[in-house]
């Protein structure tokens, strides 16, 4: 984790885009939303664009282009371009993993469609904020997280189970948790369930299918939210022709601010 | 349970101070805010104030008498009289419970001062309004209550733990209820734990010290709120020369509006 925090949103953008950053962007311009990215062809992208609104706890979109083949994406940043902009992009190519790389510009298509997605980021500094404990920042790893058995509500080719993130606490900090993050619907809100993972699918928490176990101390319990890896669940399914995502952690640092984004 | 809940405060309080309506008021004048009832000596009522304000969450204050003597409570309900509008009282002597009536009139002091403390019946009401279930009203009996390990901050005379109430959900009906409850933070706001009873100092769940035990079924959790017996406590153990409650159940009748009490 960069512990570069001071740096401006654009300052960070402008290292990307020059290629000095390519590396994570977890703890830098802190304030400011990062995103998961999301990018498909127009024809796609309608019935995506669906399957977030039906299911916006795991997809909240925080922005997207204006029309098909804009690149700028000047509602989330000033310079934004999509293209440059990412430490890291991962492709797909009818579903399957074809290269990551980190830059987009010869893979561009007039047709394609920019999705921003909120991302828990935000909501880890809110509690990190309110002097809450977040043990995958304290154990300096990713989040833990696993498939569960709910199911998202399907749009056109897109449908899948809900992928949560999970961070042990208290019943009394969850309880705080729960509150802090009811304010922020457009970064996952609330969490899902707390308790009992076999309840919601989990079969062994110390083994997420993605991210890093970490440690659940004596009087704490799992608590779960909704987390940004189902959309890319629910595209690996659909296997578009061709999709661009970033690659874990390595996120669009936007010019909006985490606070702007709480409902309250 | 009444079902009589279409009537008004003002006309629940005629009846009651006609001798009409000496039992509880729980369901009635859904809506309106009902209010446990503590009267103390002035020169205990500065303590009892102070422990309330250091203790919000279980003791929290909904109106008061301007000047001590008062027995009109405009601020609360137009023709407030609590001499006589609370269908039943108890009266408690250097700590010790010696009398259950429905008239104070002739017990009444010029240095008296009335508390009206908020009530678990106005949240209750939020969290049915909004779908879930409360349990103690499913199964038509008193919502359990539990002594705790939690110690409240101590003013003079006024010391204890905290008394919880138990109402058993789902982790995701829990998840709604702590958001339902944090906007009301006037009638105890939102619970204080969730869960294991142990952790907070209760042996039995299946044996709670005040009220009756409830059925928790499978996939349920155990979600405790800070309770109004809480100041019940506190007066037992600091034995003032006079203290006048209402009895369980038989609360004032407000005309101060439960959505009102949301912050938000």
């Amino acid at each position: 984790m960069s512990t570069d925090n001071a740096i401006s949103p654009m300052q960070v953008r402008a290292k990307i885009r020059s290629g000095e950053w390519q590396h994570n962007t977890s703890g830098v311009a802190s304030g400011f939303v990062q995103g998961n990215i999301v990018i498909l062809p127009k024809t796609w992208a309608d019935g995506f664009l669906q399957f977030c609104q039906k299911n916006p706890k795991p997809c909240p979109i925080v922005g997207m282009s204006d029309q098909p083949g804009d690149f700028l994406l000047s509602s989330v940043g000033d310079d934004v371009d999509i293209r440059t902009d990412v430490p890291s992009y991962k492709v797909f190519r009818d579903g399957n993993f074809v290269d990551e790389v980190t830059d987009i510009s010869s893979l561009w298509q007039d047709d394609l469609v920019t999705f921003v997605l909120g991302c828990s980021f935000s909501f880890e500094e809110a509690l990190i904020a309110d002097g809450l404990e977040v043990r995958n920042i304290t154990e300096g790893v990713n989040v833990p997280m696993y498939r569960t058995n709910i199911a998202c509500k399907s749009a056109g080719p897109f449908s899948g189970n809900t992928v949560v993130s999970m961070r042990p606490m208290t019943p009394k900090d969850a309880i705080r948790a729960i509150q802090i993050c009811t304010r922020f619907p457009s970064v996952h809100g609330a969490p899902l369930h707390f308790g009992n993972p076999e309840s919601i699918g989990i079969k062994d928490i110390n083994n997420p299918e993605f991210g890093d176990a970490v440690t659940i101390k004596e009087g704490e319990v799992p608590v779960f939210w909704a987390c940004g890896v189902t959309p890319q669940v629910a595209l690996e399914q659909a296997k578009p022709p061709l999709c661009i995502t970033h690659s874990p952690g390595c996120m669009l640092v936007t010019d909006m601010r985490n606070s702007h984004l709480a409902v309250l």
